[in-house]
């Protein structure tokens, strides 16, 4: 017997630039399906479910829906609330009260640990619920996915955002580094690394969480790398940790964290500023300038992976299509190599709270960039018709006048 | 007479994502005139003239003369030095040497008054040179121009970004500041509230150095709004300055000075995350972020408005067909209304060093958001096909649940 009632559809944890791709996906599936009584929206992520606030995503056209997909943030607002018992019972309450029997969230590994726990409440209550977790997230640390999507337009605008950005230190002539998100998974940082169509092009070193960073290892290497071509662009993710395990940042600055007991690390400055302060200290120049990318990584409008785009819209469709077939679960995105997505459904609780972090082999020997490995792995998610830089390739003039005066030699 | 000789063309000051069309514009303008013996670049601007590292422009192709154009940064790479007596007598003893007869600098207004020296010394040392200074700036604080090649495309990144950030900010609540280039022009700051497509959406205030910057009279802006919609989004120029004149940032940091006189404003997160930490405080609320956009805005990748791309072009294919006539000067954009650009030449000393910033009029009466006279000034400039966001148009369900248990009235 199918379950017959509403969809509930919510968004937790930091948007990504598709996101509402797979709320679509979602949403373009529920409205083929006759069981579906209704397709509501939950604002703030579950919080609008405690608060009993609902929209009726009926009401959107076809026509919005597909403005909605391609608009980054998520539509449907987001929140970073963990429900405790209290919250899950009221929860509960409003559900049944409105006769909810599927539950979709798109959301990161908190998401789907509160998908996680909403199902054993549901099964501790006897009440009929399917709930699926719908993955996304920048960072690209979901367990039991060979990517997220989230992540491809994400790569995407750091890989565009380091070749403009070596070309402007290149004509600058200086050390340029960029901070890059990625709490404890330096895939986000590494894809900087995609934009390099030549070599000597930067980035030419990329500094990752996985890998302990050692501040004086760091200077030795960018002084190195600036003695012999005159300037060096850095990637560097803001999850860099000490010998330790402890974020550099955090270091830095007075705490703050979530309600997941996750630490703010993105939205200021203080890395990129230390990190160029030691640069300049050590290099004795004062042209060293640091970029933290901040939220523009993950919300900048029109920059976005076809693949990713398309993959977050399947993921969603999929994840519809699992729920009304009565299965609870998470969708995970698998590989067929050389590129091919599968989608299927694994046990909730192998991918919440959990995170993945990159391979080893994913880096180099040295820890100071990618490998080859890392480029084939992520060169297919940030998609097609990626802008390219130039060259110049006009040849030197003949120092003549310096030859005449004995300045340089023939 | 015509002159005849080589023709040297170089690149100073900051990048911008169009500096190259200009180039390219000068470039194949030259390439037709059989007065023009060699077309040469100076590498880093004047530096490659002293240092006589000059490259051959004529060696490159058709093709990838039209990939260079749509390359952000200073392909011949640039400087910020500036001649004095000694390094100017090395110039035009190299310049002798090579036979350089006209001298096309692509720069700010640092770069005209390195053009207005040069000519100056050519003609107390009865020297046949033509110099043709061609305006670009990301600032658009040019003077006798209503608008700087480069300023558009900056402008779009901005529009652009603020687009996202804003959804991204809707979705998760708070507070977010993202802080904008400009020295003293307030432009590509006050061209983040071109991103508003409806009422309420942000940047909902906008801070540019014209104005003084009281941090109360911000403080009681980013509440009242903050109470209202329940977030704030807010542009800020890096360049904002106090009462008496003194940028905020200077406050707040060692300075590291050009050979301009410039202050370093650029490349750190300082004023974002005192003004984070300002609003944290009055708020008493935690999800207060700062980016600092920095070297993004001006040189990323594929973000680029096809107007100012078309002027680029133009402006550099105009000053070599006027050197070509044996005028010096710069080359000054007009508007003619409703949206037309007309080139002229300008004397040289009415660009070089001075510098615009906004009229009062593109800003509100309170000084925190622009005008509706500024929109209609910046819109033509960022191009078309802008990428737009939705909105979610679904209605409300009724909160029945609330109503039921006394907690809502009907």
């Amino acid at each position: 017997m199918p379950l017959i009632g509403k969809m509930l559809i919510a968004q937790g944890g930091g948007p990504t630039a598709v996101i509402n791709e797979s709320l679509v996906g979602i949403i373009k599936e529920a409205r083929r399906n006759p069981n579906v009584t209704h397709i509501y929206g939950a604002l703030h992520g579950i919080q609008g479910i405690a608060e009993e606030n609902f929209v009726d995503l009926a009401y959107e056209t076809e026509g919005n829906l597909e403005r909605i997909a391609v608009t980054p943030g998520s539509i449907l607002l987001s929140t970073r609330v963990k429900p405790d018992e209290a919250y899950l019972m009221r929860m509960f309450e409003v559900m049944r009260h409105h006769d909810i029997r599927y539950f979709l969230y798109i959301g990161g590994n908190d998401s789907a640990d509160t998908v996680r726990i909403i199902k054993e409440y549901a099964l501790n209550e006897d009440y009929d619920l399917v709930a699926v977790h719908i993955p996304k997230t920048i960072d690209n640390d979901l367990m039991e996915n060979d990517h997220s999507p989230g992540f491809g337009s994400a790569a995407r605008y750091v890989l565009q955002a380091f070749r403009g950005v070596e070309k402007d230190n290149m004509a600058m002539g200086g050390i340029y580094i960029g901070i890059i998100m990625g709490r404890h998974a330096g895939y986000l940082t590494a894809a900087a690394a995609l934009a390099q169509q030549s070599e000597d092009e930067g980035p030419h070193l990329v500094y990752v969480p996985e890998i302990p960073f050692d501040l004086e290892k760091f200077l030795d290497d960018v002084e190195r790398v600036y003695n012999t071509i005159g300037r060096c662009t850095i990637a560097v993710s803001e999850g860099i940790e000490d010998g330790k395990g402890n974020p550099v940042i955090v270091n830095l600055m007075e705490n703050e964290t979530d309600s997941h007991g996750n630490v703010q690390l993105s939205g200021n400055g203080l890395l990129g500023d230390m990190l160029a302060e030691a640069v300049k200290k050590r290099l004795n120049i004062s042209r060293v300038r640091a970029d933290t990318f901040g939220y523009l990584q993950r919300s900048f409008l029109g920059v976005r992976s076809d693949v990713d785009a398309k993959e977050a819209r399947e993921v969603g469709e999929v994840g519809a299509k699992l729920a009304f077939k009565g299965l609870s679960g998470s969708v995970a995105m698998r590989r067929i190599p050389p590129y091919r997505v599968h989608y299927e459904l694994v046990p909730i609780e192998k991918v919440a709270r959990h995170s993945k972090t990159m391979p080893r082999e994913f880096m180099n020997e040295e820890g100071n960039y990618v490998s080859e490995a890392f480029i084939h792995y992520a060169k297919p998610l940030v998609g097609g018709n990626i802008p390219e830089i130039a060259v110049l390739r006009s040849p030197p003039i003949p120092k003549t006048f310096l030859v005449k005066h004995g300045e340089e030699r023939e």
